[in-house]
């Protein structure tokens, strides 16, 4: 042979990327305050600090499903990162979780890879549940009388509990298409200590509560603008493919306060892409959460303001979760 | 707390995806004959049996280097690749390889992730010489007087070493811009038996061989029109960003022959990309390497054309080196 491979060796080397298995990253997560990293993210993308390529997809028909490639870095860093997550919805009825993923952090300098974050989506869910949570705190309404989750899955439990960290409400309201999905959601959030009711019926849960959290995998509106009383806010998270829509036109556009995570990403596939489609919003009447977070866009200004906070998950959330927790565990290393 | 975790937990736990190391990848192969298959996934490409999304990139500036995201799937099969490939040029400065990645296989019926292939790179290299050698047994003439070498590099080498299983020629000439790299490159080649020419004048290496191979990272063209010798075929392989560019667009235009590993993808970023700039080549004057080998296209058809393969690299060559890899090391497991 030319000696391809004698030539590989010859020219160097890598040293092997350390893989982190998940019992390694749950016992690393359990240490860190992630919502200021989630929120200076935010800063830095809308800062346009960052560089994040559009979102690749890869769609799946039988059975349905989708993989998300997310990538990115913040300019100057160490790393960059490439998060794969993959929601395949009949997982269920195979005992197996629906989904799936991991998180890798290259060199900026070499491009080596450095870490394989085995995460199987537990740091997607994380982050997109902090995410909620700062839009929450940046968002939503001063008191917050009672919270509406629609959406019964996983993502509606994890958004619940973490708006305990940025509110003390503890009255919730679960918006379901089934009884019986709604009643085990309710059962685990009364476990938790909170006060639970439970409704097949948007408008209900809409008109008891005063920050509202949408959760689903809806392809058509499920939360309509007369539903929704002033002074309410409405994070919007269910969305991150261009068929899936939580939000009506018509209160996507009667929003006072209308705020994306990404303006070009929810253009594409949040419940802003139906909103452009149905010219009841137009790109001039939204802003950023990076940019309300710097205060260099104004968020609610009064009380009777109803908000909505557009979140499809943008990679530098993917970066900053990932980069706390290889940071959390090269600390310990080094203090063992 | 909610449960958020507990839920997840109930919902299923994945099993853990089998992290496989170099030395395991390298080993499994050794045994494997690689050219059949890497065919057999140009000719499922070119029938539009695979779903294959654009290219996800991420470019550096400063040390400059690139990372390439290349995904997909073959319908009905058993998985989906997703392939993350890097390039940082100054590395040997650092006593690092140029390039590093991996590879990562997700079942498409459930997303979960299932192995993770940590070849640093090398099932790359590996799958862009095996696509070479393909190309060089499809279209390369009859009978190969030469081969010239158009770079110096590892790609340069493993071009060379790949083509061993389709020609016997062991006659080369190797172009480079600086005299130690084409004499380090040469010694490499003669120490595995070949005869072997270096030159600094690319006119030179085209005028004395019929099957030349550009793997050069070359921004403005190396090889012009009037270098190429009737009969000759070229394999261009080094352009795989739309700012690299090694053969002259009049030669590109030229070429009686004009075939792509993907249409679509070597319009945005192959040689073809400049050639329909300058608009000396049409897309309907350009038929790809699947057609070919399914003789669902012409190749060459007489002895004194000249023939180009434009190769940017397309997923399903690394859904075929990854599925062969993985399936060696579990029939290995199966029999162990």
């Amino acid at each position: 042979v030319v000696g391809g491979h004698q030539f590989e060796r010859r020219a160097g080397r890598a040293i092997p990327a350390r893989v982190l298995d998940r019992a390694t990253i749950e016992a690393a997560l359990g240490r860190l305050e992630l919502l200021a990293p989630i929120e200076q993210g935010f800063v830095a993308y809308s800062r346009g600090e960052t560089v994040v390529p559009p979102v690749g997809e890869l769609l799946f028909d039988d059975p349905p499903g989708d993989a998300h490639i997310k990538c990115g870095y913040i300019r100057g860093g160490e790393h960059f990162v490439v998060k794969i997550a993959t929601g395949f919805y009949r997982n269920a009825g195979l005992g197996l979780p629906g989904n799936s993923g991991l998180m890798l952090l290259f060199s900026q300098r070499t491009g080596m890879l450095e870490y394989v974050l085995l995460e199987e989506g537990h740091l997607t869910n994380v982050r997109t549940a902090l995410a909620g949570a700062v839009a929450a705190r940046w968002l939503g309404p001063a008191r917050v009388d009672r919270i509406a989750i629609f959406g019964t899955g996983l993502m509606a439990r994890m958004q619940l509990e973490y708006l305990a960290r940025v509110t003390p409400c503890r009255d919730v309201i679960v918006w379901g298409r089934r009884q019986d999905a709604v009643d085990a959601c309710g059962a685990d959030m009364r476990r938790a200590g909170y006060t639970v009711e439970t409704t097949l019926d948007p408008a209900r849960a809409a008109a008891t509560a005063n920050l509202l959290v949408t959760t689903t995998a809806a392809t058509s509106p499920i939360l309509l603008a007369s539903h929704v009383q002033p002074g309410t806010h409405i994070t919007a998270m269910g969305s991150d493919t261009p068929d899936k829509h939580e939000l009506d036109v018509q209160l996507a556009g009667r929003a006072d306060v209308y705020v994306a995570d990404s303006i070009g990403q929810c253009a594409e596939r949040g419940e802003l892409h139906h909103a452009l489609a149905a010219g009841t919003r137009s790109r001039d009447r939204v802003v950023e959460l990076g940019q309300v977070i710097a205060e260099r866009a104004p968020g609610r200004t009064a009380a009777s303001q109803i908000s909505i906070a557009d979140l499809t998950g943008v990679a530098v959330q993917d970066i900053q979760i990932a980069r706390c927790v290889v940071d959390a565990i090269r600390r310990r290393a080094a203090t063992d």
